[in-house]
């Protein structure tokens, strides 16, 4: 691979509230702006936020899409991937990562947790899910406190 | 289809401690008692005791496995599914139950509660991951005391 | 894995003229005759066909389909396997089994041909497509007569 | 989506001769300068051959790779996506693109070329696979002379 460019994977819900997508904005931004390639599952809410974030910063974004139709990618996806395998194709979203940043989320974005922690590749929280085992809580997702804070910690803890 | 049987999946990890497959095995009996069929995903630990249990009372195991070759599953699968495509196929294992019972596990288990959530299929718990969004928990995962009381449980929640 | 019982996935189209459901159900029976477990993609036409036929000779048949619901089933899946990756489960069917036989089919059962091939599983082609390339016939799809000859083959052929 | 470029998805084998390769990076170069992003199975043979070609025009190379690792990619992928579902990438290869340009392959590329047409995405041929069924040749995939004939028609021919 030519490219010495980091790839950073932002996952959270196809829905989502206002201040959430603001964060989500912010977090493309900031990528952008690092000069990060975004990826993410190509969609709605969280998703499409980011990709309007890192566009509005010349950033590109690539969306690796559930479905058989890249018409379904938000309009700021630049590198539609259609896999056509469903959710499934979750995995592929957070392995063509080197870091993972999820802002808030619902399952999906739980099982897309999962997979990334399974991986070793990093993950950074921004008011996503906090996971217990046994009355303990795991430390795996890493918390931050604001969109830069995020950015910084992903690109710190990039997995080559 | 043709089976009025119910499919339960049992989720949990490739190594497990002897306290764990103990309780897999339990589960898989008890299955078995009741005339379920066993989804996992094939390989050892957690997935190995419990097609162990059901076997031993003459059930059905079906084993979805991520790799290439059939002869990675457990000695007790009796039907092999050689998906080849990794640990996507953790979707495949939840999405082919009507309900899943999660024992212990680790982050692959996590993906895949997150995937049986997000798809409406019943999750009971024994001893696995507690779930928090915004110091809240989130009550999906279903506890349960015993095997006996998890296959119950997974028998009566289990959907169309 | 415990089980002895060979794998041998039958692979056509979901529509199919009355005269190649006449051959897939043939097929299916002689499978279920020889103690082999049919593997197929669960749907309609071929598919439904040779597990009618499984049936009818209380045969063991495994349908890995393609979408999100079991119902999806033809009547005649024992074993539904609900892959929701859509038509990349292809590459399952034929992984899943230890021969293919081939029912005359379209385009998606040339990629189940392929994705065969490519792993060295064998193909016996009933009615089915033949391969050039360079003006040359590949000679890889091996051809079979008639149902029996197609499960003869496929049985003496199937790999480990 | 708000990119009008047009995806055009190469396949063909990990190996290849030097003919073929020298066809696959003229078909590189050519989609390069016609401003097509090329998308591939990210690997060696005429998938680097392709990349290499659209590389040296600055064009945008995109490959979906089949393993865990992003570093299996070629040297002249831009955009590594590491889908980890093994050859079942196959699928999301072919969807991803508008038009394929099939260049010689063997039974990995026949089951892409059955995924394509079985979506309706136009193929092209240089020195690949004939198929034929019944005696009779399907006419689906379209033969090219030449490198640039090839695009022309690809692009010519992309779907929506």
């Amino acid at each position: 691979m030519v490219t010495k460019q980091r790839f950073i994977a932002v996952i959270g819900g196809s829905e989502c509230s206002q201040e959430e997508a603001k964060l989500a904005e912010e977090v493309g931004r900031e990528l952008a702006k690092q000069g990060a390639i975004l990826v993410c599952g190509g969609l709605g809410g969280v998703m499409e936020a980011a990709c309007r974030g890192a566009s509005s910063e010349g950033g590109v974004t690539v969306g690796i899409l559930p479905g058989d139709n890249r018409q379904a990618a938000n309009p700021y996806v630049q590198i539609p991937i259609v896999t056509s395998i469903g959710y499934a194709r979750n995995i592929a979203v957070v392995k063509s990562a080197q870091a993972v940043i999820a802002i808030d989320g619902n399952y999906g974005t739980l099982s897309e947790i999962g997979h990334a922690l399974q991986s070793g590749i990093p993950v950074i929280g921004l008011n996503t899910w906090s996971l217990f085992k046994n009355g303990q809580q795991d430390s795996s997702i890493i918390p931050a406190q604001s969109p830069a804070e995020a950015v910084t910690k992903a690109l710190n803890l990039a997995v080559k």
